[in-house]
């Protein structure tokens, strides 16, 4: 009976929540995905929450502890353990999720966005081990990101640092975004980026496309890496745009963090070299000299359904340890 | 005889290198100016230091402890103790500062750049005491930053962190830069960048100006602040569109970050609410709504000339207190 220790790994997404036990390794010996339910009220959400963990203990052939719970959510707050505005949920303005969740298992548990969870995913489990100093960036919907900085992953003043997806490319003529700002990285660089890069360059250029025969709203990112690997010159320019769009930012941040490397993950990330190479390309063109060559730009290698509870239960591994050093 | 502790504080710059000792309260006990003598070899500055620092010591009428050397300079590299390919030095493309500066003082010493070296001086003795998440921007020819996180500065990976000035603004079209990139912040938001905003201005706009009687080699920030003072259009719209760029990149800043403060210093930042108002402004039009509201722009209290000695030697401090604890 070794290793019985793990932690709760809860990643609360709009549609569905994951939920995993994992060990001190990073192998996750149970897991689970149920509706988050974000129309109805909270306390149904919790209640589900409880009967999982019974299920997923019960899918282990022996006993387990669970050391801690960690939960990752849009616009989760490390500090003060609420889910914050989350444009997703409809839970309320501040939903105090690490109390009722601590209240209802009687486990500490510990909140950030899912981004940063990702980071100390990578950080514990992924490629990020042995680094002290880097930056994961997630390439969904929209673009998250999480920043570590002397090892540890920052939340700066109030628990929002690393917001990466709302700096601004384009100030005055930038594209809309539902949080009201204009011309933010995220509008260029995500799934829906590269869609609405894809959309001005069937305006802008005449050559034919077989992305001309698909609608704004049937379009996937999936659609445009298919097209690129075949050739199609609008989606092979709006990976190249996107990659532009994005190894800009990322120099900045750069001249920010000197981070060791900076690592792709998500949704857009499976274009696999169609984003990497370009995105090398122009990171290093925009980077002052001083930093040229020196940072690495990785894909993520946590792979699977369960790398989002990966990263939320490394959150929890993270702060037990923090606690059982203090 | 009480506190008979100091720390030594150089900084060295491409004209004028100055020196001082300070104690821990940040009283400069003594101080002095010599001449970098940036195109002489580097060892005859070694040894300007050397006596410099027994005159500093004969300023004074009690014995002193020199607890550690601080040394601020452009390009200084923290890890590696040397001052890497300094844009104003001629000494070499790496410079073994701290390495024979303790050969000679026979003092542990340590190295990082002018504008970290500020960061530290506004945490130890300025506007920053007890703030553990800050961004400082110095406001001089160009644009340095030091950066604080958590109650440390960070150096990142290669001790070149907080490189705020090489961020972007204007990718494809922005100003020329002797880095040789386009469009940096420091080409707009600093002494020289609010100068070509003004000779931009002048062709632009058709109203008079006082500032169409000066030549670009004749014009300083401080004729800019004093026409603007005067209600001059030009040099007012010139702080606008200064304060708006500088606005838009530290709502970047603060979507890394998101610190407690932001701390301008330095020659711009001497036009007081001419800049810092319309900073303000725009930070906050700019910044995510999770943002807004929250991040202080404050300037720097520490004034007179030893100012670049105060973080210095703040390093120095810094330092030594680091080691007392390891």
């Amino acid at each position: 009976m070794i290793n019985k220790d793990v932690t709760l790994g809860i990643d609360i997404g709009g549609t569905n929540t994951k939920l995993g036990l994992v060990n001190k390794q990073g192998f996750c010996l149970s897991e689970l995905s149920i509706p988050t339910g974000a129309d109805k009220p909270f306390d149904e959400f919790l209640k589900v929450v409880v009967d999982s963990v019974d299920k997923l203990k019960g899918n282990i052939d022996h006993q387990v502890n669970i050391k801690g719970v960690g939960i990752g959510a849009p616009n989760g707050n490390y500090y003060t353990g609420l889910i914050e505005e989350a444009p997703n949920l409809n839970w309320g303005d501040k939903v105090p999720v690490v109390k009722e969740i601590e209240a209802r298992l009687g486990i500490p548990a510990t909140l950030t966005n899912d981004a940063n969870a990702a980071a100390l995913g990578e950080m514990l489990f992924g490629v990020a081990q042995g680094m002290k100093n880097f930056v994961v960036i997630t390439l969904g919907t929209g673009l998250g990101s999480g920043i570590v900085v002397n090892g540890e992953l920052i939340y700066g003043h109030d628990g929002f640092a690393g917001e990466l997806g709302h700096t601004t490319v384009f100030v005055d003529e930038g594209r809309d975004l539902p949080t009201g700002r204009k011309g933010s990285l995220e509008a260029y660089v995500s799934a829906t980026g590269i869609k609405r890069t894809v959309f001005e360059l069937l305006a802008k250029r005449i050559y034919p496309s077989e992305l001309r025969d698909i609608t704004y709203n049937q379009l996937e990112a999936k659609h445009i890496t298919e097209a690129a690997l075949r050739g199609d010159k609008i989606a092979l320019e709006a990976f190249d745009y996107t990659a532009k769009i994005l190894g800009l930012k990322l120099s900045d941040t750069i001249a920010h963090l000197s981070p060791e490397a900076i690592i792709l993950f998500g949704g857009l990330a499976n274009a696999g070299d169609l984003i990497l190479e370009p995105t090398k390309k122009y990171m290093e063109q925009y980077c002052l000299n001083i930093f040229r060559g020196k940072v690495k730009l990785l894909f993520s290698n946590l792979k699977g359904s369960n790398t989002a509870i990966l990263g939320s239960s490394a959150l929890a591994w993270t702060e037990f340890e923090r606690k059982s050093k203090a």
